[in-house]
This record gives C-alpha cells, structure tokens and sequence, in this order.
C-alpha cells in the first residue's frame, strides 16, 4: 500500500499525470495535468488519486493522512516555488482551491473549499495583492463560512436558521444596511470575528489558523462527501460504482483582480453559433470571474475586429472604442498573442472547438479550464466538416461528433434570438415538435381553416386534440394544447407534418365557451397573438418574429458523409402527400407507416365511415365502403406517385370505431341531422361501442378479421392505386401492413381475405402487381410468437409505441399521472415512450427477430413506432440488425445520421 | 404397395385388428375389431385402412380401386357368409352402412352411407324381413336422396331449393297431406321413381341398381370427404395432420323392427347418476334406434328390478306390469343372460363404466357400440374409487380419470332434476360461478342486504357489479348481471365466493328506475321469484327447489389420493374470513392472494378511503390512513388466525383510485354530504383521476411509489396483526406482495419502505417476526426483466389475468366484443382468460422463472390469476415448476385433483 503513487504534480510546464489517467486523477485532474502536460500555463497543483480515496475507506483518516504527509507537504512546497508565494504568508500567501472530481462529473454532489490558506495574517497579504481590503475581509469571512459548513460540520440546531447567515442579517441590521455588498471592510472584520465564535460555539473548536490543518480538513472533507446522500443518490441513479472514489485536487488561486495588469475572460477557438473559425470572446480588466458572471461591468472583446464591429453596432465612435473599450489584442497584445497560441495549440489538442476560461494575474497568463465547447446546431455541422477538411479529424468522427438532435435546429424556424430576448414567457409545456410558431389564438378547426385559408397565422389552443381536428392542425402554424404527452395525438401528428407544437402545458385553462384561456390570472382571449417555441416547450405572449432556416451546403455532406456509412435503411411515417415529399427531401427511402385512418376524416369521407359504422348488416357496411373506396383509391394514388420506385408501407384501419362519431350530445346531434338518422341510433352506437380500455379493445386487425368487408374495401384502394399508376409508367411497390397482430391465425385470416381480393382485382384488370403482406408487432404475444406469425408475414414493422405502452402496461394517454414522478424518483431513467427500453421492450424485439427470422430468413424487419426518430432508440435498431427505422419527416435526417453513428459505433451490431 | 394389408375383416367372433390399431383402422374401426375379437356379437364387416385414403390421393381413385378389388369383393362374401344375407337379393337382402372413421372422431365432418345395397329387388326382401313395406320403400328413398347427395353430387342449381326435398314437398302438395310420414308406401313408392327420375337430370347418369357399384362410389367418397372444406377446417382448428387419412368401415346393417322377437336399447354397466354397480338399461320391442329417439313409445327397463321400481313409482300394478311393460330380463331372459354377460365383459374389458347400443334382430343380439359412458361427477368419482377397490384400475389410473371440473358438481348445491324437467328457460349467459340458486329479484345492493337480514332469498340482478356492491352480492344467493365476461368482477368475486352466478346475460336489458329487467317481450319485476344454474349459465322464471351437495366419503379419499402424487402446492385467493374458513375446510395450504382493497369498501372504512383520497396534502392523508389502519389490522389478525401455520400473501392497494369515488351525480352529492365537502371538490377529483385506459393506468405499486404513506399503512396493519396474534402463540407467516411492478427499482423502491416500517414496528413492539415481500408478476416487461427484479424480491406470483390482459393486448372488460367471434372463426381455441395461453403467456412464465431462479435459487414461485384454479393452467404450471398455485376457495379441490393429474403425466416436469 504505501508503495502506491497517491499524489500527482502539475504545474510549470509539466504533469506527472495525463488526460489519459482519469481513472487514476478524476477528470478533472487529468485535464489540468494535461493542459501543464502541453506547455499550457495553469496554476501549479496537484491531484490526490481516486485510488486513496476508497483506501480512506478502508484504512481511515489517520492511517492516510499518514500516508499522504509527506508527499502532500512536497507538493505545497511545489506550488510555492513555481508562485513564488508562501502558505500562510502575511505579505504574499498562497491560498488554494480543494475540490473533488471523479471519473465522471457528478457537477454539486460532492464539496469544494476555495480560498483555503487564508488566516489572520494571510488577509492581510490579500489585501495588500488585490489592493482591496474589503475584498480580502469578503474572502476571509467567505471561507470560514464555507469551511466551517464542509469541513467542520457547523450545521444549524433544530428550529434555527443557519447561524453564519443569521450573523450576517444582524450585521446588516446594525449597521442599517440592505445588501451585503453595502458592508465595508470595517464590517467584515467584525463579522469574520462573529463567525470565529460561531465556530466555536458550534463544534467546540477553535477556527484552525494554520493552513496545513485548514488543508487536512479540507481533503478529508472531501473523500467524505464521496459518501454523502446526495452523491450516494446520484450514483444509484447514474449507475456509478461506489468503488470508483473521488480524487482531490489543490490548485494555486490566481486572480484577475490585483489591478490594472489583471483581467478575468472566457474565450471560444470557433464562433460557437456560426461554426466560422474565427478565435473569440470577452475578458474584464481587473475583475474576477464572478464579475463577468454578474454583468455589472459591460465585458470588453477580445480581438481588435470584434471590437470594431461591436463599437460599429452600438453607435460607438472608433476613437472612444480604443481609449474605453480596447480589445485585449491592443489592450495587452503580449498576452493576447500568448492566449491565441494557447487557444490554437488547445484546439488542436483536443480536437474541438474549446471553451476556455482565463485570468491574468499582474501580466501572467493562466488558464484555468478547457473544454469542448457548447454550439449550435448550425456550428456544430459546420466545425466538424471543417476540421475534417482541416485534417483534424477524419469522416467517422465528424459523424460522430454530431448530436443527432441538434439537426432539428437546421431544420425548422427559429425565433429571431434579438426578439426573444425581451419575450415574455407565458408557461411551458412539453416540447413535443420542434421549431418556432407564431400567430392569433384559435380554439376550433375549422376556424383555423377558415382563418388560414384567408392568409392569417392562427395557433390552435386546445385541451386536446382528436383525429377530427387534423385539418384545423394543418392549417395553423403551431398547436398548443393543455393535456398530452409526447405521444398524445397533438404531438404525434404535429411532428408528423412538421408542425410546431406544445403540449401538455398544464397551466392552462382552455375555456371553449368563452373562447379563451387562463394561466394563473392572464387571459388570452381568441384572437390575441401567442408565440410557441416547440423545441423548448416555451410559450410566449405576443408576436415574435421568426427566421427560416437555411440549409446550407454543410447539412447536405452530413447527410451524404452519414450515408455513406449508415447500414439501417431510413423510411418515413406519412400519409398526406404534403409529409411524403418533405420526407422525400429529407432523403426518406420509402413509407415505413402511412395510416389510412387519418384520410377517413376530411369531408365528405368522415360521412360515409360513420354511415359505414352505423350500417346494421353487411351488404349496408359493404354500400358506404364503395362510397369510401374512391376517395382512399385517390389517397393512394397521390402518395404512391410521389413515392415511386420505393416501398410504401400501408397500415389497414388500426383505431376503435367509436374514434369516429362524436361523442358530445350537440356533435351528435348534428351528424344525426347530416346522415339523417334519429340521434338516439347515433347516441346507441356510441354507447354500444363504448369500451373500458379502448387501447386494448377493438381495434387493429381484430376489426379486419370482424368486418372483412373493411379490409376487402382497403385492399382493393390500395391495389387498384397501384395498377392504375403501374398503367402509367409509374414504379409502385406497396406493403399491406395488419395491425395489432397477437395471434398467427389473426394474419393468417387477414392475408387469405387480401389475397382473394387481390386475384379478384388481378382478374378484373387483366394485370398484376407485386406487393408485401406483413404485420406491425405491437403486442407482446406477437413478439413471443413470431415464429408462428413470421410463417404467413412478408415483413414485421414494430410498432413500439404500442409494444411499449403493453410491455410495461402504461397508458399513453395516463402515464402524465405517474411517470413525471418515476423520471424524477430515478425509477425510470427515461420517458419509455422517448427512448426504447432495451431491457423490456427491446428483448420482445430481439425475441421477435430470431425466432420470425429462424423460419422465415427472408423476412423484412422494421420499425415504425416514435422510436425510429430517436438516436438511442435508432442504435438499439441497428444492434438488434433491423433492416429500417421509419419516423416522421422532419425527423428523417436524423435517423440518417443517427443511423450512420450507430454503424460506427457498433460495426459488427446489425451483420446478419 | 401392392403387399399393403387394405382390409382388416371382423365378425363371428374374430377379426383381424384390435383396439391397438387406431392409427390403421381409425377409432371407429378398431373398436368394431376389438369387440369381435373379445368375441362380443357385432354385425360382420370390414375396415378399409386410413393408408389407403392416403394411397387415394397419391395414386387416384382407379388405381385404388384395382389395388382393392378383390379384397372388398371377398370382405363382402365374408359379410354374406356370417349374416346368411346375399348383397342385392330380392328375399333376403344384405345392406351394409359405409362410414368413415378417423383416428380421432370429427364428428359429422366426413361422409356417411346407410342402408347400402337397396335396390328395387332387394326394396321388396326388406319388405319382407321387416313386415313393414312403408318402411322398406322409406328406407329406399332416403337411400337415394343421402346416396345421390354424397356420393353422385346431385346439389341444387343457383337459386333452387334442393331437389330432393322440393320433389317431397310436391307429393305432400298433391296428396293434400302435411307431414313425411303421412305419406303411403305407395306415395314413397312413387317419390322413388321421382328420385331416380331426379338424379339423371342432374348428373346424367341411372341411378346404380348395382350394389357393387353402389359399394365403390360409396368407398370412393368417404375418401374425397377427407379433403372436403368442412373437414380441411376442422383439421387446421383442431390441429390434426392431414396426412392421417380416414379408414372405411363396411359394415352388416341388422334391424331391431323385424317383429316381436326384434328390439333395439341402450344399457349402462353402472348407474350413470349415483355410481353405484349395477347394471342397468332401456330397450323397445320391434323398433329401431330412432324410435327411442323420438320418444314416441315409452321404453322399458332392461332389468327386473328396474322395472318394478319404476311400475311403483308410476302406480302401475304388477300385474299391468308384469303384461304390459315387461323386462328384458323376464320378455327375453336368454337373450338378457347374453346382453350381462356382453356387459360385464365389455366393462372389464374396458375397465371403464360403459355405454352400449344393441340390437336384438329376430332373437339374435348384436352390439353396435360400446364407449365409456357419460356420468354425473359423483358417479364418476365413485366409479373410479369403486374399481380401485375391485382391482380394476390402480389409483393413478383412478385420479386420471376424473374430469377436475366436473367435482364442481358436488360442491355446489344443484335442481332438483326433476323440477328442472318442467322448468322454463328464460335465457342464457355465461357460467361464471357453478352452483344453483332460487330467489327473488333485487336491483340494489343495499336492498340484497336488508332482505337477506330479513332471512329472504334474493338474487341480485344488475347490469353489471363494482366493488361496492360486494355486501350486497354475499347477502345473495345469487348473481345475474347482464354484461361482463368471465373475467368480470361479478364472476371473480362470486368464484370467490362460491356463489352461483351468470353474468353477461345479453338479452337482458335492466331498468334500474322500474326496477324491472326485460327478456324479449317478458317482463321480471323487483320480487319475482328466479332461478340461475352457475354450471349452465341457464336462467329460468320462478323458484325451483335446490339440493345441497353431500360430499360423502369418496370425495375425500379422492382429495386424500390426490395430494399423494401432485407436487404442486395449492393455496386460495380469499380476503374474507368465510372465505378463508371454506378454503381451509377444501384442503388450501395457506393464501396466494388476499386483496386488500376489498376491506376498504365495507360500512366507515369507504368513507376513511375516500377522505384519503380527497386529501390534498401528505399528512391530511397520513390522518385519513390512520383511521383506516385499525380496520385493516383486524381483518388481517382473522384472516391470519384462521390460517395459522400457513404462509398468507398480502397483496397491497392495487386498483386505481377512482374506483374508490362515486361516478355518478346522485351518489357524488351523498358522499360530498357525508364528507362534509362541497360536491364540486368530489367532481374535480373524479375528473382528476380520470383515466381512458385505467388498466394501464396510475395503480398497483404505482400508487405506493407515488403515495408511499399508503404502502406504510397496509405493511403496518400487516404486521402489526402478525405481532398480536404471535403474543398469543399463533404461528403467521405472513407474506407481502407488491402489485404491477414492472421496473426492479419499483420493486426496490417498495422493499425499502415496506423494511423501514417493519424495523420501526419491531422496535415499538420490542418482538419481530419473520417475512417475506415478493411481487405479482403480471406486466409483461417484468417477466422479461425478471433476473433484476429478483434481486429484491423473495417471491414471485404470476398474476395470469393482468399478463394475459397485456401480453394479448385484450381488455378483459371489453374482450366481449370480439372475442366470441374469434372463438367461433378458429384464432384462438379457447378464452385465454380461462385456459392459460402456453404459446405467449406461458412463454413469459418460463422466462420469469428462469431468468428469476437463475439470480435468486430460492425464489418461491406461484400463481394467483383465474388460471390457477383451471386444470390445463395447472398442468402448464406443473410443467413450468412453480411452486404452488393459487385459486378460488371453490376451485381448491379441483386443483388438488388436476395437480396430481399433471404430476402423473409429467412426472418429470416440475422437478427442480
């Protein structure tokens, strides 16, 4: 044990330690010794290993502190030499920051000491180095606070407020004063004082004057919070061994605040929004970082040509620029040029666009953090094609350094980030379909229509939304509901077209009557503007304005570099001939879903299903089909001619029937009225059709198999569409899809009926076509049984948002009642319905694959739920060896990528 | 191919194949075979073997023919020899019937000839023979009619009735008679011709006079019947290969109406009802088969005995008797010492109670059939035990025997057969819960239970039972709902109670505000007296007298067998201390699941639910809790004490909330009256709690991990009624289930709540006892994740009802609406609510307890679903190895019964 290596210096231009060891020093260890490593000047330090934590544990304080003695005093003596200060000196103390940091970043969980060093005589040195004794008292008392609270356990009694704040009220009241920052040095001598006794009063000890103890109990301090409840609760969540430990890290303190020679700064290799390499940022003369955090003082800018253009903006005359607001390139361009090399030789280092963080203290130069920087979407795709340009990086890890989410910012309207500055949020829902709407309120859809067809931008508010209200959806700009998830009906559709929506936004009352809405006690009256923000669930009062996105060059060689290397097809979820061609755009390589339920609703068709629905016999259901067939037929037509040389996959009628009659006495009267029946037989069908659980009621095949008549009639739209366009010239390739499938004979039946009716319709037009039939596996017994089911299936297409919504038994329309609690208790790690869970759902998946392909190898495998838009779901497909995801539209560039990263990331997952 | 045996003969005491030769010679066949063999008088003949069928549609009909040629025309010399008949004589005429004969029955699928051999010579011999011309020309029509039909093809053209019977319908016109039978031989004389005249028109060809010719299209179409559509069908549903093929068997028609000295009966080696060993029968002098059909004449008693009991009991003197009503025994004594000793033959032979069918053809007696007989349960438990004793049969034969369903039988009270015989069926629904029932009716639950306090029989009528009418259901005696499945609650819980009940009675249409029900045009008021058969689910108008069930001697010897060879452990579902009582009393090893929120629902406890329901804070509801805490407690330390020494499972809270809340206006305001809160606050929160789906919806273990204070209420009344009952020396062993969990970390979530109460408990009580916490296995997603859920749990119980729910994806409430169809279209072979599902439920119980056992080697498994109380569920969870089952109080003995089944027939399933 004591031969182990516990303490790893870096500083000077040199580490004992690398970016390679954050096993060994936490993650930040590594990083700092890796920037010392490379000639970066950081602050001298060391790092205590994870490794002599999980000995603590082990051996106990005493026998580490041992231990460590003597390398921890060589290592202070370390940074002593290379600041040229002295611990606990009265004119040039060197004071450091102890801070915990693990493997991986668990940000709050565990303590952190700053300031340590500082005593009776080093505040004095402070002042004296910041020429600023209040500073240096506001340090002192600061660090006793912190101190006495992680290091010594001083913890208010029961009933009490804590008692250093408490002190610091009575100050303030003393001295008649209302902030904090009102009290001068004076009074923060006296309250350093108070907080000594407090210390005293509450852990019997005096506050320790000598640093070497301050730094003992620091240390110890924080191999301690490896333990506490809340980091004990993060790992449990995260996953996170408890045998993995924390390392300790000391780092000299630098500041930015000793003067006109000293500045603080944050800086970015790239332009974070834009992806342009352009170095750039901001820093503060003599200011430390919680003053650039606070934006009291106007940060200057760092280049000359930023400042330029910056001065230009805001009316600022070139001469008042130079002398008031210089860059830091005229300002100090010494240090300037030794911060662009850093910059540059981090960049190059890590191989990213870097975030970094500086002080210069008196003329010097340190850096005190890296990291890859956080960007836009738009400057995300851009930096990582250039750097493969560059020859930084090459193709693979461009694609995978895309975060296949952000392309949604390319994709849809943004709100011009000027205006939102000043918008005023209303509420929040869930962000359930992304980009950027604005326009009046409308609380029905067929004022939404009406309004739209007159050119005016409408939202549509509403509790919820249902199949009938689709026209009204497509006619607004956004759709705003007050109940939902992120698979209600509004959402799924909104991202179905593309559409921006919130839903969900619980604080809304919709009032239909009086054509309005509530939150809290602001009314929003029909006609009144409302702005969404669909990709953050923000809901904004008023007018904003919005920016198209311009899809520039950079996102089409994204899309041909992640073809390139992706091995799962990519299809799209679409039955309107609007979402067929933006998917086509988006490079769908054919129709996953289209539902045909959705095109029984426009019109003149929702009359003629409800007379379908309310037929008594046969030969009556078999009259309003014939009336339905054209109109499908037509559907078809138009989607297969936009569609054609690829597959399209055709669901058959999926929901319950009881989706298409009204359900409230003043609708149903007024279909009454429309179909010219008594509204008692309306009323007696609704009842009779009632179910308890509708999601597991009668619907899917189950009505195919006890209406034929419905499948006959679709099978014959769907055939008929594609002779007629194949008499054309027209390349069509349909898939008949049955939903809802558990039993082999469900399909078995399903596939007689289509094809009799297909060899009906081969003989009437003297011409033949070739087509699938396969089946949605959606639920769980088709999964178990898919060796029986895969003998009478051309293809699966999972349909995991149902497979899900049975597998863990949650209604997707009532999990809103206890999921928000489980994601937050940790008993779910993830919204299943967002992201496919392995362990359940996709086991059913993988079980569905080997047994359906162990008797038919030819068997085509897809997925058609929510999940196929989504980056996790789409790696666990390409795992499992799906030949395709299908998604909606706009999520179609998405799924390309995201299919592309998984082939790279998993290149034998998916080898069949 | 040429050597194949083709024909087997028997008759005369001898034949060539036996009961072993199914597969060759189909059931039918080798039955004929081994009864001649055992020398048995059957009528001579012959069996053309089921390989031949197979030959047939390999080789065709010609070459078939050629192969069998000169072995038919020998089987008919043979048949010729032993009746000293002569095929197509015009004195003495040989006919011969030529039946199919698979080697399991089809019935009615396959094609059948009798009377072969007519002709308009041997019309007249049978004319002769029987003294009895009408009948000989009847015979002779239909001859033609069933001969034109199977075996010519004659089928009505588009759009006309069938010939045949349209030709029938002219001679009645013209004779200016009604019926068939007025006709004169003479009239059927004439209508022969007309047939003839008939099948040359429609196939252009004579009809065969021709008996030979006759023959071989006869054999030919019991061929091709094999392949006919009904048969094909019946196959693909019932599983059965089609390349079995079906025998032929040729056999000597004899006639029991040739005169005085010919008689046709069927006897039975036992009494069918009782079981006691007698034999005992029924014949009719100079009739055929189908005249004891018709019932026209009263039949006679085969023995003596019978014959003068059943004189007395009808108040006939002996003398009538003795004159007019004979017995066998004393008309014919010779041929009755044949028929005992044929009897007792064919019993030991069989070694079962049989049921035979003779003929007495001019003195002479021949067996036409011989199976094992129907009985009622009680004859067939005293049979089976009666021939252990007689060395018949050992005891696991004995068990094997016993159909498990039929022990119902004597458990329930049953009619009185004879009031049955005049009672009036009303209507027909489901036989949710065995048993009889008289009383009259009540609408209302309350009502039930102030008459039934009033000692008056009632049977509660209602559209459909929700957990606030249990009072009302148990003061009943029995139930009829008129909607709802097997699965409803009405037929759960009355199985639990062991109360007779019929649910889902369509035709019933309820009017709660008449308070009356109609059927069709009948109307049944509040009062009037009904009666329901639980077994038949048979309803009938009035009060018919009921028998109690005596449960004698037998039953329990057969228990006592039973529990010596099942492996199985069998507990019961039972929370009511009746019901505990009547499980102990049937043989339960301890309780699989006790429900706890039906102890939520009588008299305070409901209102304390729903002040806990309506509280809007954690400590309003810690208050509601504690006011429901001592209920609780007390109905757990009866339960526990009359289980003492065995293991009771607790299930905590599973249904949603709002179950617990009044839906409709009327009862909202009486709550909100007696909660003293204002009646909106009730709406809210039944609105609130809505769910579209509540199956999948906010419940089980997802209410205790959101409310947790509720699971520390229910753990507390658990073993804190564990600790009393233990300070007064009663052995608990009490068992605590988590409900819905399909997450480990629910589970995880649970058991650490559920410890921390224990460990306070303890604490307080200075004394602790030991437990166990497990979790229902009913979500699919936990059977598929069953290795992480293990970890925390001590049990598993497969709850069958809410896995079938989900991994069909069937709602059990509204399955009604397409599942009868499903059943009657062949996709699924039984309810899977009843049987237990092995292909996809079953699957997932295998996964569960591999995946479980393989983390948890002592994982106890059991199951409590519906299906644990169903003898083919039973033998799957023998199968499977689990532990024990679990089932309603009523169903004990039955799964005692089918556990020792499995374990006999699987003797190496279940070991572990």
């Amino acid at each position: 044990m004591a031969n182990k290596k516990r303490v790893y210096l870096f500083g000077g231009g040199s580490a004992e330690g690398s970016a390679k060891m954050k096993d060994l020093l936490g993650g930040k260890g590594a990083n700092l010794a890796e920037m010392a490593r490379i000639g970066v000047p950081v602050p001298p330090g060391f790092t205590i290993t994870t490794e002599t934590c999980i000995d603590y544990y082990k051996l106990g304080a005493d026998k580490i502190r041992q231990e460590l003695e003597q390398d921890v005093v060589n290592a202070i003596h370390f940074i002593e030499k290379h600041t040229g200060k002295t611990f606990g000196d009265i004119n040039n103390p060197l004071l450091v920051s102890v801070r915990s940091g693990a493997k991986v970043s668990m940000p709050g969980m565990m303590d952190t000491v700053l300031n340590l060093g500082i005593n009776d005589d080093a505040v004095q040195g402070l002042a004296k180095q910041t020429n600023n004794e209040r500073f240096a008292w506001d340090s002192y008392r600061r660090f006793i606070q912190m101190y006495g609270d992680v290091v010594m356990g001083v913890k208010p009694r029961k009933g009490e407020i804590d008692p250093f704040e408490k002190a610091i009220e009575e100050m303030k009241k003393a001295k008649g004063v209302e902030q904090d920052t009102d009290l001068t040095a004076d009074d923060l001598k006296e309250l350093v004082e108070k907080f000594k006794q407090i210390v005293k009063e509450y852990t019997g000890r005096e506050f320790p004057q000598d640093p070497w103890e301050q730094l003992w109990g620091a240390i110890m301090a924080v191999f301690d919070s490896w333990n506490n409840e809340r980091a004990i609760a993060y790992r449990r969540i995260h996953e996170i061994p408890d045998d993995w430990g924390t390392a300790v890290n000391v780092v000299a303190m630098v500041f930015g605040n000793m003067g006109d020679h000293s500045a603080t700064g944050v800086a970015f290799t790239r332009d974070a929004v834009t992806g342009e390499k352009r170095f750039n940022g901001e820093y503060l003369v003599n200011a430390q970082g919680e003053d650039v955090v606070a934006g009291i003082r106007t940060p200057l800018k760092i280049t000359k040509a930023d400042s330029i253009a910056w001065a230009k903006a805001n009316g600022i005359s070139e001469e008042e620029r130079r002398t008031k607001y210089p860059s830091l390139e005229e300002y100090m361009p010494d240090v300037y040029k030794e911060l662009y090399e850093v910059q540059e030789k981090l960049e190059k280092h890590y191989r990213d666009m870097q975030d970094i963080e500086f002080t210069i203290e008196e003329g010097k130069l340190w850096l005190l953090q890296t990291r890859n920087g956080k960007r836009t979407g738009l400057a995300m795709v851009r930096i990582a094609l250039d750097m493969v340009d560059e020859g930084l990086i090459d193709e693979k890890e461009a694609i995978l350094r895309i975060e296949p989410n952000k392309l949604n910012e390319l994709l849809h309207p943004i709100f011009d980030p000027k205006a939102l500055k000043e918008a005023k949020v209303l509420t929040k829902g869930l962000p359930a379909s992304p980009g950027a709407a604005t326009g009046k309120v409308v609380f029905f859809a067929d004022e939404a229509v009406e309004l739209g067809k007159k050119g005016e931008k409408v939202i549509l508010v509403r509790i919820e939304t249902s199949p009938e209200d689709i026209e009204g959806m497509n006619a607004a700009q956004g759709i705003l509901t007050s109940r939902g998830g992120m698979t209600s009906h509004a959402a799924v559709v909104a991202r179905g077209m593309g559409k921006c929506a919130v839903v969900g936004a619980g604080e809304i009352e919709v009032d239909y009557e009086k054509r309005q809405f509530t939150v809290r006690d602001i009314v929003v009256k029909e006609g009144d503007w409302i702005s969404l923000n669909g990709t953050t669930g923000e809901v904004y009062l008023g007018k904003l304005p919005t920016i198209d996105p311009e899809i520039g060059g950079y996102f089409g060689r994204l899309m041909e570099l992640a073809d390139k290397y992706r091995k799962l097809g990519v299809r799209t979820n679409a039955e309107t001939p609007r979402d067929a061609q933006n998917a086509r755009k988006f490079g769908a390589e054919g129709i996953g879903l289209a539902r045909t339920e959705h095109m029984f609703f426009e019109g003149e068709r929702i009359k003629h299903m409800r007379e379908m629905i309310l037929a008594e016999t046969e030969e009556d259901r078999r009259k309003a089909l014939d009336k339905l067939l054209p109109y499908q037929r037509a559907d078809f037509e138009a989607l297969f001619e936009i569609m054609q040389g690829l597959p399209v996959t055709v669901r058959l009628l999926d929901p319950p029937l009881h989706e298409f009659l009204p359900q409230d006495e003043e609708s149903q009267k007024e279909v009454a009225e429309e179909l010219g029946v008594p509204v008692e037989k309306i009323k007696e069908k609704v009842e009779a059709l009632h179910e308890f659980n509708p999601m597991l009621g009668h619907r899917g095949c189950r009505l195919g198999n006890t209406y034929p008549e419905i499948t006959e009639m679709q099978v014959r739209a769907i055939l008929e569409a594609a002779l007629n366009l194949k008499k054309k010239g027209i390349d069509v390739h349909p898939e008949i899809m049955v939903p809802l499938v558990g039993v082999d004979k469900e399909l078995q039946m399903q596939r007689e009926i289509i094809e009799k009716t297909a060899q009906k319709i081969f003989e009437q037009y003297g011409d033949s076509i070739d087509y699938k039939i396969g089946t949605m596996i959606e639920v769980p017994r088709a999964a178990l049984t898919a060796d029986q089911i895969a003998k009478v299936a051309d293809f699966f297409s999972f349909g995991t948002n149902d497979l899900t919504q049975m597998t863990f038994g949650y209604s997707r329309d009532d999990v809103g009642k206890f999921l928000p609690i489980y994601l937050e208790k940790g008993i779910l790690e993830h919204d299943p319905y967002q992201v496919l869970d392995r362990d359940g759902v996709g086991q059913l998946i993988k079980i569905a694959k080997e047994k359906g392909r162990s008797v038919n190898p030819k068997l085509k495998l897809g997925i058609c739920g929510e999940h196929g838009g989504e980056p996790s779901s789409i790696e666990f497909c390409h795992i499992v060896g799906l030949d395709y995801v299908s998604c909606s539209p706009f999520r179609v560039p998405i799924a390309r990528l995201a299919a592309a990263q998984a082939a790279l990331r998993y290149p034998y997952g998916g080898e069949k």
